[in-house]
């Protein structure tokens, strides 16, 4: 048996314990983790200046490398955030549903863990405790798979949290990381199906294409955000302006940034000229269409049929001029990604129609992409967001990481 | 582009145009669904007797060749289900949570279809017409894959509601089915993500065995069950008796029916001789352990390692005698497969932890597995019975076939 396969085994084994675990044990544990945290932040610190070093040898640019970077400030905060988890309600053993059946069995149906839930994600070392807490509150026993780039400081902060939950009293190896790097250890883990019950890449594109075409566990498809903002006939240019402006360029490498702008022709004269100078000025790269190009208000590079369906998590933007909004819808539902997508509008038909007809998991009227997030939409902890229909849509709070089982107690009934 | 890739392209369109449709809409096709039917039973039972043909000529036994048969009674009965479905509750646009941001915007997370829903299954017709029927009223478009030896049958039917839906006014395409029963057909539509949203298996243990290593489109594993009564050390008999009796002989060719029998050693010369006379009379061949089999009551066979792992879906049974709860329990969570699992007894304790501890869809206390049911559970119509832990566990209610997305209205909000 391979080194993957026993670590998965320990963990089932460990959710079979976890599944017994009281919300006082489990947010005993989640106290514990936290502290534990600050008092070994040495070490960790330690393993995070090897990868630092080592990555800036290998020439990793400025933004991942500050993404990578931990301090003790930083530190600090990610056991704030494991401590502020004990504080929330638990979700496990919530009778969701229930009555008592005409035969008198009484059942309900109640929230369970999921059992093991594994993990693979990239460069931020802050995952890796985000998602072991977020499986400790849950009851479910962890796996979990970091990045190459942050593989020492990932490992040290899972010693350090699983160290202080064994020692808390949750069972043992219900936080397990996996220390090889390599795709083979993500293949393998694919194909462990039975023995863990879902897997959730976050990362890019590609790890996530990868596991959904490969994975005989159950995946939930997250983050990949190809955003749309639409500024119909009937938008305020002013609010147009402001809502593009943020969209785009308040944290261009998150997934809910906007990566796409649709202006109706009604109003490329009146209104895209300014945006398109706002953007310009702000720095962002225009790829644009041969309307927007032929406005010749600022530099508009001509976009491709790829710059349609590109999320360049960039200070890069495509824009279109649509006909109106059939042609905004049929666009938005063609290149994007069902993430969030927006309309910019005065006209109450075309918000009803545009929240009715945009398949994404949020649907904006005159507001921002860059609200969809678990603690704006007050889900509290976050595990990632949703892109796919099974299961959980959105921002994935608690619950995400829950199933139900049903309860059925009665006092002899057999079916006639 | 292949024929079912355009097919599958078909369905999306009509998902989209489904998705607009209205409750009165969607419920009105079902009511000519029905009716249409009745009308055409003719075409219907014409496709069936050569169907009884070719799997008479194929030497298909006396139960196989009773599901695939359909007559003037069987179609009303199907007519009859699909007219009810028209009358369930509406779960699409349903509001299921919802609040004020601080900053202003009105958010709320409504139910919408998922979008295209696959179904492969096997022998029995009327899946044809409970599969496009639980769609249509949730919205979803229908790719259907029957079975070969239920194929006439099932493209007939699927012909019928097709032509009566559209004419009723939803999308064309609403309804299809795949003519082709070869596996690259399987195979083609488990690879189409992108294009089907959710691909349901109902069938053998190796049709669910192959979606859920094979598809690139989501599955929910549904129906394998390898469900155990557990009779303990504080049982009463006769309950005992009639819990064993009938979750195994009632209609032992259902997934709910139990497999397979554990007794507690303590009871095991009280109880356990007249519970194996019961079986045994009532014509079930017993797969026994060791100290079964010298009890010396009836004749059992040596149970093998295999048989504690088997859905034998037939008059059947394999009976071990276990030392207590963790045993059971043990055993349970390692040979079942998380559909229905039974305890007897009257013991609070053992009660609670059984429970507690067992992980699957459902979990009994003295009562008989063979109420894991839609129907019987209060949910109505139902699709499958899920033994996954994501998106939908234990029987399928209309909900299962439905995902959420948050709408936000706001006016003009941005992201601080």
């Amino acid at each position: 048996m391979t080194e993957i396969s026993k670590l998965a085994l320990r963990a089932r084994e460990a959710a079979r314990a976890l599944a017994r675990t009281s919300t006082a044990q489990r947010d005993g544990a989640l106290v514990a983790m936290a502290a534990a945290l600050r008092s070994q932040s040495a070490l960790i610190l330690a393993a995070n200046a090897l990868d630092m070093e080592a990555a800036r040898e290998a020439g990793t640019p400025a933004p991942l490398l500050d993404r990578l970077m931990l301090d003790a400030g930083r530190i600090d905060g990610i056991a704030t955030a494991v401590e502020a988890l004990a504080r929330e309600v638990d979700p496990i053993g919530e009778v969701v549903s229930g009555h008592r059946m005409p035969n008198g069995i009484r059942l309900q149906q109640i929230r369970v863990p999921l059992g093991v839930v594994a993990m693979i994600y990239e460069a931020r070392p802050n995952v890796t405790a985000d998602a072991a807490a977020l499986c400790v509150k849950t009851g479910n026993a962890a796996v979990l798979r970091g990045g190459s780039l942050a593989i020492r400081s990932c490992l040290a902060i899972s010693d350090v949290l699983s160290r202080a939950a064994t020692e808390a009293g949750l069972p043992e190896a219900s936080i397990q990381s996996i220390t090889s790097t390599d795709r083979a250890a993500t293949d393998e883990l694919m194909s462990l199906h039975g023995l863990i019950d879902v897997l959730i890449p976050r990362g890019g594109a590609g790890l996530i294409r990868n596991c959904v075409e490969n994975s005989k566990v159950p995946v939930i498809e997250t983050g990949v955000g190809n955003c749309h903002i639409y500024v119909h006939s009937g938008a305020d240019l002013e609010m147009a302006l402001a809502i593009v402006m943020n969209a785009k360029c308040q944290r261009p490498g998150v997934c809910n940034a906007a990566e796409s702008l649709l202006v109706d022709a009604a109003v490329c004269e009146t209104h895209l000229p300014t945006i398109l100078r706002a953007l310009a000025d702000a720095g962002v790269e225009l790829h644009g269409d041969e309307r927007t190009r032929s406005l010749g208000v600022v530099e508009v590079v001509p976009a491709t049929e790829a710059d349609w369906g590109t999320e360049y998590l960039d200070m890069k933007m495509s824009v279109k001029v649509v006909s109106g909004l059939d042609e905004a819808i049929e666009h938005i539902n063609t290149y994007g990604t069902k993430h969030s997508e927006a309309i910019v509008t005065g006209d109450y038909e075309a918000g009803q129609r545009f929240l009715d007809e945009i398949d994404a998991a949020a649907v904006y009227v005159n507001a921002s992409t860059r609200f969809t997030d678990g603690a704006e939409f007050g889900l509290g902890a976050e595990i990632g967001i949703s892109t796919q229909k099974l299961h959980a849509r959105g921002p994935m709070g608690l619950v995400a990481l829950t199933s139900t089982k049903y309860l059925a107690m009665g006092d002899g009934q057999v079916r006639p």
